[in-house]
């Protein structure tokens, strides 16, 4: 594929768990030794883009924090665009917090605010959920990292943001207005201003269909499914979604 | 009304927080000494029977154990009828999971389980939502205890059973099969039962137009609205369901 810019997501595609795919990292070093742009886009905001960059980096695959697009990231950032500095209650984890910090919110741990972010959260129990709805009864508003429902780790998976959100909504009888994950155009819009790439000129490589293949697809980018995660050959929605590519695994996108 | 039965509902119609509902214990003494049944049925899950009766006895209203129904015994009486002596893990307090072991559940802390059990659950957490993950993943069923979005406090109201419910439901990707509380007519039955009255010489009493009012004019009893609780008398669903009476509050049944 000739294109200049290349998006790779990250679990089942780059790496499972603590282990990287067969031929990720050659795979990669293939592509940037033929000048092609590279970046990460991970639905994830569980660790900092440093901490993902420097697990790559660990498994073989060379990578900066600049390189890595996470839902932390794309929240923090287009909550900035919606409404800059707003004091916010956070249903997440730590990195999560740091990125909105980092990005001038007012982190509260009480209800006075102006926007509840949901994510994927172990920390998770009835007292965020009760700050949540009194909050919303004065009237925040709920934004969420991502639509994930489970997460998959080694030996099964665990639930996502998916159960976090559906328990707020639930509770308080409103409805998240942004999902900024994949499949969001969001987050795409700012993986590729990260390449520097416009969409027709980029690839988007990723293991689940949902998510990486319906965004590509909805945008225009060159769409390549990897069968090295969560998605089955047999899956009917690979004909129906039909991507450009379907590989065993990121090994043979070089062979 | 001549009917001989009469059920009231709790929280908003006998009592508010710690206080009695003005002429509640009138009313309930007038009814008793006119021969007529009295039982309280209640969607709520976080004390056993006996709490409730003894709270009712405190504020003037006496009470025995056997008086009082709630969604506890109710799941506990139904799913006995479908999976007697099955292993549950429970979303829930400790009066929930005292009324499963006291109906010889075998209430487990894992996903061993056949069923997982969701109620009102001021403990819930992370944790608890990824045994309901893993333990549906091995085949497990979900049964909860009430329907309500939120639960009336002192000063406002707090998550009640739907957000629990709506997160195990979002993760694992499954529908709760059945939920006892009001409206449903499983609730309805054991309080008739326990009336010892069909439901066409029965009343319910009640706030709540989507539980008690839907549930009483669904199964052919008698149903009265009282304004004291959740149910303003501008609210377009008075006009709609159309309770045989609606009255300020319970102490004007009897002028």
């Amino acid at each position: 594929m000739p294109h200049r810019g290349w998006l790779f997501d990250l679990d089942g595609t780059v790496y499972r768990g603590e282990a990287l795919i067969p031929g990720a990292a050659e795979t990669l070093a293939a592509l940037r030794a033929a000048g092609r742009r590279v970046a990460f886009l991970s639905n994830k905001p569980l660790q900092t883009r440093a901490d993902y960059a420097a697990k790559l980096t660990r498994l073989g695959v060379p990578a900066a924090a600049e390189d890595v697009v996470n839902s932390s990231l794309v929240l923090a950032r287009h909550l900035a665009t919606l409404d800059p500095g707003a004091p916010v209650f956070v249903i997440g984890e730590p990195p999560l917090v740091s990125e909105l910090a980092a990005h001038g919110f007012e982190v509260r741990a009480d209800h006075r605010v102006r926007w509840v972010v949901i994510a994927f959260d172990r920390t998770f129990d009835y007292a965020k959920l009760n700050t949540a709805l009194q909050a919303v009864r004065q009237g925040a508003r709920l934004i969420a990292t991502n639509p994930d429902r489970t997460c998959p780790v080694e030996g099964g998976e665990i639930p996502d943001c998916a159960g976090m959100t559906a328990a707020v909504e639930a509770v308080t009888g409103k409805t998240v207005e942004v999902i900024v994950g994949k499949p969001s155009p969001i987050i795409l819009e700012v993986a590729l201003g990260r390449l520097g790439v416009p969409a027709r000129d980029a690839v988007i490589v990723g293991d689940r269909i949902e998510t990486d293949i319906v965004m590509g697809k909805r945008l225009g980018l060159g769409t390549v499914l990897v069968l090295s995660g969560v998605t089955r050959a047999d899956d009917p929605r690979v004909a129906e979604i039909a991507p450009d590519l379907v590989l065993p695994s990121i090994r043979e996108l070089i062979r």
